[in-house]
């Protein structure tokens, strides 16, 4: 089938906004079953939107735009399609009052123009926004030789993507899948993996897929900055057991490098099991700056096995906060094993968790010297057991080091949980 | 002019690699003053690369393709071009020589397949590839109007990024400005705004711009989950003064809400306003969990003007790290008022900084309660004078809680600075 998605907004045309849509929606459009097969970005104005509409809509099947959707003028998506379809426009009462709910809670001023947003074709199913006040639309739309409208289903949705994920998420998947024709059963597994490259990932795993693979089996990489997703999935009958398979193969050949499986991120799992574990977790940052607590504090619950960080980027800062001796600090520098350990040694004793992480390292673009280059990096693990550290040479621009080095503290502490090596309590 | 962005390539469609060409050379090409119009991109497949050529050369203007011209049997768009323009492809001995001496000098075997790539069509520019096998090509096309062709110009890139941006820059840059019709001048201004929401904005200022409109000003809007910013521009001779009449205007309704101007983010400001006053800034977070901290960091020398922060997500980490009292914490509860400033006052003293932000709040899903629902913040700046504290409702999902948060603590920093208020060193 023909999936297009037409991404509206100027300000992806002129290098204001990454189109992140393209690549979220691609993404989970193909676990779906419905990959992308066209994309277009348009600006903003009204004949050109409507031109995308009109182009699409000749060509049919499955048509996702994003944004137009909002109370400025430039959103003009909605009134658009209306004219395109010659269905009318009628205010929505629940969506109406949605908006008018959200504006009170707010205690703003609510402009008048806010109510285009309550305007919906005839015939349109409404996707409320639970983070907005755009509802999205969805519409099956039989064809019309005469108006040269082939058959298609039309999913308009808003353009911030907080408003947006959810939706699509909860909503217009199961719209999906009650509208449009059924696909064979898909099965699919995600493999998550750090601390190796996509083209060793690919070389140790698809000599022995073969066999899967003229059986049907689908492999994707998706390469971040900090790992690598490999994507197992068939389609039909024997689909289950063809995905079973493979994945049984890839952990055979790369099970050191897991750390997880679908969507799970790697503080999601560490968030789990020390929940689980009825254990507790702090960490003293420096390179880091904050991106490992922000990390492991966006996980709903974190709070039960978080206890603190600290961010430390002065000497002086090290020995108030952790207790890290000036002593060390002068003997090996700021950026070295002995300051790391004792950080992570530091912030584990002052806060009484069974687990401590710490980061020290040369983020860049300046610090950097020939002994200690940019991108060098230790990474500490106190534990009852005593503290490890790793060093790491994390050579990226400064915002990728914090993020590739916070992935290698998680991971150190996902490799010592799953050691199964057991704990002493950290308290006092 | 029309021009349009056409990239190739399946792996931009099914979510493997984000179009980082589409928002790079978007930035570019309005630097330029010739910003992209339409974008699209498609599948690896001869058809639909043809087509998408077909269509852009049917509107005209300028077209720019990324990818598909590497040596795989995925690359057609050199052939299909050919085709379409019926002008016969030639083997250019020049690039031939320098595929043959990539091979070389890397001491690697030359597979015959890549010298498809020295085929260039009659007509058009060599542009050499300084870092790869694949040259890009620039052709300048005039109107065919028997075979449905509009006057155009059209320029090839190749896909990886590393070969494209150099060549871009060095050759396609000045090609462009000897081939295309020279353009009247653009000026264009950015307003970055922060605690009011995109419809207010246009409210705001739209009644007072008018004229302005109506003399060629263009007013894009842009919203964030912590802002919205308004793009004001313009093009001819009298473009710089239209910009700057608009932007006074603006700033006359919402000076109070704006925090910066063009690409400069919240984190830089404070930055560079405390480093260039020699003043220093500590943070204790708890709903913010280190985001604050990061956000910071994330600035090249931060160092200069960042010595700390604490995220105590626990009642004792409150006290161990931060000072806070057991009876302010029994008393209050720990999202308060009176916790929130005894944590800015706490992380101010210890570290002896001039400046202290703190947030305390329920960032959810759970924890909410009648008195105190999810959403519920209090933020605080210490001074050298005392300590402030505001409440806010940021009622949303976890992680844009945090990102609005984080953005609150800063506005409220850069406020105080922007106030002209004097300091007093806040040392010991």
């Amino acid at each position: 089938m023909r999936v297009e998605l037409i991404n509206t907004g100027t300000e992806l045309l002129i290098g204001r906004v990454l189109n992140t849509h393209q690549y979220w929606l691609g993404a989970q459009m193909v676990a779906q079953g419905w990959p992308i097969t066209h994309q277009c970005t348009v600006p903003d104005t009204g004949t050109d939107i409507e031109r995308a509409l009109r182009t699409a809509l000749r060509e049919g099947g499955l048509i996702i735009t994003t944004g137009g959707l909002g109370p400025t003028s430039d959103d003009l998506t909605r009134q658009h399609l209306a004219t395109l379809l010659q269905r009318p426009l009628r205010e929505d009462p629940a969506v109406a009052q949605q908006i008018t709910d959200h504006f009170v809670r707010r205690n703003r001023p609510m402009p008048p123009s806010v109510m285009v947003q309550a305007l919906v074709p005839d015939g349109a199913t409404v996707l409320p926004n639970a983070h907005g006040t755009a509802p999205g639309l969805a519409l099956t739309i039989a064809a019309q030789p005469s108006e040269n409208i082939a058959a298609s289903w039309l999913v308009m949705l808003p353009g911030p993507p907080r408003e947006l994920r959810p939706m699509f998420t909860t909503q217009v998947l199961p719209w999906l899948r009650d509208n449009l024709p059924p696909l064979p059963p898909l099965a699919s597994r995600t493999l998550r993996m750090t601390g190796i490259g996509e083209s060793r990932v690919e070389a140790a795993i698809v000599p022995a897929l073969g066999e899967l693979i003229r059986a049907g089996l689908e492999i994707g990489y998706c390469a971040h900055c900090a790992g690598v997703d490999v994507r197992l999935s068939a389609r039909g009958a024997e689909a289950a057991i063809i995905v079973q398979r493979a994945e049984e193969h890839v952990r055979l050949q790369l099970s050191a490098h897991i750390y997880g499986t679908d969507e799970e991120t790697l503080e999601e799992i560490i968030v789990r099991q020390l929940t689980q574990r009825g254990q507790t977790l702090a960490v003293a940052e420096s390179c880091t700056g904050g991106l490992l607590a922000h990390r492991i504090t966006n996980v709903p619950g974190a709070s039960a096995m978080f206890v603190a960080g600290a961010t430390t980027y002065s000497n002086a800062a090290k020995e108030t906060a952790l207790g890290v001796r000036s002593q060390t600090l002068m003997e090996h520098g700021a950026v070295s094993e002995a300051v790391a350990r004792e950080m992570a040694a530091g912030v584990r004793a002052r806060h009484h968790t069974d687990f401590a992480l710490a980061t020290t390292g040369i983020a860049g673009p300046g610090g950097g010297s020939a002994a200690k280059p940019v991108g060098t990096v230790f990474i500490a693990l106190a534990t009852a057991a005593g503290v490890q550290v790793r060093q790491e040479h994390n050579a990226f621009d400064r915002v990728t080091f914090k993020e590739v080095t916070s992935q290698q503290a998680l991971e150190m502490l996902r490799v010592h949980l799953g050691s199964g090596a057991l704990e002493n309590s950290g308290g006092d």
